[in-house]
């Protein structure tokens, strides 16, 4: 079956994924001559760069996701459809997704990516990855739950499987989640587990090369080292995990880890959908694209933020995988099509670098800017600014201002709840599934 | 093995529920000189009263939720455990959980009540109860992802099951799911789906007896109807649901209704733990206690709350299984406890009404005080004052109001949201199965 929209006389621009480069490809898309479906399998958008404070029971999911519905209420030529892209299908320009196909004249893909585990079937299963907010709230249900359960275990070996910690990947993500856990041991545990001797609590950073924070400049990489290391977390490089059973953390040199968490952000691979011939897939799963934007052999279809691999002179490997690649790109695509109905042409696109930044914790963050790096307490209070205006939404903002504000003065993380999703019996889970199941 | 908790020289008093009976009791025994072990199966305190609005998107679980670890860091006498408790052992008095046994000296059973399907299986798998904050988010989910799918179906009365909602019971809970329903048809939904004829959707509310809010005013009942079928909710009064199939709803009088979901508030049922005499069962599983909330042939187990059927003169057939019995019998069974330790007796329960309120939505509501009866405007700012003064925590009472006010103003919920819990691998699962899985 169709997946029922309006007909019109406009071309169709369909996108594929509300994230960073999707939703800003619809936003400055929004009144223009062209009518836009927005795909994605939620029904909102996620700032991912605050999963970490989620996962640490610092933020709620709803403060930092943004219904899409909501953003484009009042716009008359954006649809939103909420689902599953199943194939593409590049001869008859039409989608198969689980609601139904849909035809397009163009077809952007921003699909971004997902977790790399490069082919480690057993850490896929046993590791925790951070890419979705589902999996930040498991992240956080599962460290609550382990310290529950470690009280009743008088083992110390035993127990240290259920307290310690091992945090595999050196970048922002994992860097910024390492800093946390310290922070949570140091202010929140000892006042919630009196019982619990929480100098016993290992917190594991794992890094394979030789520095962390690889991309951000050395005096980035060395003083998030010394923040993290201050705050009592066991930074590792030059060493990878090799094999995770559950219980046991094995590493590259043959040491053995005692945790049965192990948080996964040592990677991503692109997104990728099938239906697009193999050529078109370069390193990293990632889609070659022209420099505007325009997948390699495809002529209506389109990638771009984490999935595009454009080669640009300064970024001959592609360009980074991260929010400000993405939103350029959408930004730069969205005028393309429009100068394209008044029958301009449009400059390649040319990535413009405004910096990187990571936070390791309360007063301590580290800044890049183009010409200018910095770090400590000034560093910090531009991350939350930056952060907090990207934000989406009036509302979220207030939310995590407050958040944030009411666990800076109090030392305290008020959301530590194990809220355990209702098991829906198969039974009625059947009449969950969609219309075509009824079909 | 043996859930670890330290050994003391004072009477161990252990508490099963941490709802608002055995919340009130721990509380009323802090810093008394009684080891109060505290069992919950959530680490936290759940304010039911607000779960609908939860379920309707407009407050987050972490509102209305307070850890009970936070609640009690500083006092001593005061152990938590977040376990299921398998049985009750009265002879050895022993309680066994999944955590492990523990003994006790005194066991106060706190454990509430489940939804009741008066033995309907098919009602038990398909229609969606409200007793716990995981129904409560999988309701909100359900409610987004059936509009979601509705946009693509064409067929009027396929759509109808996906949009047509049916909720059971005209108790407060159900009165209240009804009007934010009737609310968000309203006020939200035009908005966010432009595309679909909202006047289609209906909402229905079914009630045995002839009245709403049995146990109320006639004026509250009335009232209460009155303002229901303002909104737009189809009230049915004097049927019952007998059969849903996932699709189809019948009637007792054979009506179909065609709704793919049932809200089910239409009972309770006392959650007995095994290993109690069913002598002391009686009506609506609650357990028979005498007027010192001691369960019938029983010296050192107590019952409070929901779970207890006490008989007074003026409550021949228990009380009203309301918050404000449970904390009442809470506060008695503390100073019960405190002056058993002063060799003083204490008087028989008696139960003091502070009277009963509902709220339909925006600006009405029904209050019953004892001797002062009135609803509308005033009566729904009195509900909002009551149920935020209730709430436990300071940052609870912010989020609450800032998310009421917030709300009241837009003529929105910002929490429109379907968050979906990640899908664990079975392999990982077992990692998360607690201490007792590798033993």
């Amino acid at each position: 079956m169709k997946i029922n929209i309006p007909e019109s006389n406009q071309e169709r621009i369909v996108i594929i994924g509300g994230g960073f480069g999707g939703l800003m490809l619809a936003r400055k898309l929004s009144y223009s001559n062209y009518q836009v479906v927005l795909i994605d399998r939620n029904n909102y958008h996620q700032f991912q760069p605050l999963f970490y404070q989620v996962a640490m029971a610092g933020l709620e999911p709803s403060s930092i996701v943004f219904p899409l519905r909501k953003h484009f209420q009042k716009i008359p030529n954006v649809y939103i459809r909420v689902t599953e892209v199943e194939a593409i299908d590049p001869v008859n320009k039409r989608l198969q997704t689980q609601l139904g196909h849909v035809n397009f004249d163009h077809l952007i893909i921003a699909t971004g990516a997902n977790t790399n585990f490069f082919g480690n079937a057993e850490l896929e299963h046993k590791a925790i990855p951070m890419k979705s907010m589902g999996e930040a709230l498991y992240l956080r249900n599962r460290i609550l739950d382990d310290y529950e359960k470690a009280l009743s275990i008088t083992d110390y070996e035993q127990r240290q499987g259920f307290i310690d910690i091992v945090v595999v990947g050196g970048g922002p993500t994992g860097v910024e989640i390492a800093g946390s856990l310290a922070e949570m041991r140091k202010y929140i545990l000892p006042k919630d587990y009196p019982e619990m001797d929480c100098s016993e609590i290992d917190i594991y950073l794992v890094q394979s090369g030789d520095k962390l924070l690889k991309g951000m400049s050395d005096e980035a990489a060395a003083k998030s080292y010394d923040f993290l290391t201050k705050l009592g977390v066991k930074v590792i490089l030059n060493n990878r995990v090799t094999a995770f059973d559950g219980e046991w953390v094995t590493m590259k040199d043959g040491t053995k880890l005692h945790a049965k968490k192990v948080i996964w952000a040592a990677g991503i691979t692109g997104a990728i959908l099938p239906g697009l011939s193999t050529e078109a897939i370069g390193p990293g799963n990632r889609l070659i694209v022209d420099r505007h934007c325009r997948v390699q052999g495809q002529e209506h279809i389109y990638a771009i933020g984490d999935i595009a691999l454009m080669k640009e002179d300064a970024y001959p490997e592609g360009h980074p995988q991260v929010a400000q690649v993405a939103m350029q790109m959408g930004k730069y695509l969205a005028k393309a099509f429009k100068n394209k109905q008044k029958g301009r042409e449009v400059q390649p696109f040319a990535y413009r670098d405004l910096g990187s930044m990571a936070t390791v914790g309360r007063n301590r963050a580290v800044v890049d800017l183009p010409n200018w790096k910095f770090q400590g307490f000034f560093a910090w209070l531009v991350w939350l600014f930056v952060h907090l205006f990207q934000l989406l939404g009036t509302r979220n903002k207030v939310m995590v201002f407050i958040n944030w504000v009411w666990n800076y003065i109090t030392y305290d993380q008020a959301l530590r709840l194990i809220i355990r999703p209702r098991i829906v019996h198969p039974a009625a889970e059947q009449t969950t599934k969609g219309p075509d199941a009824n079909a």
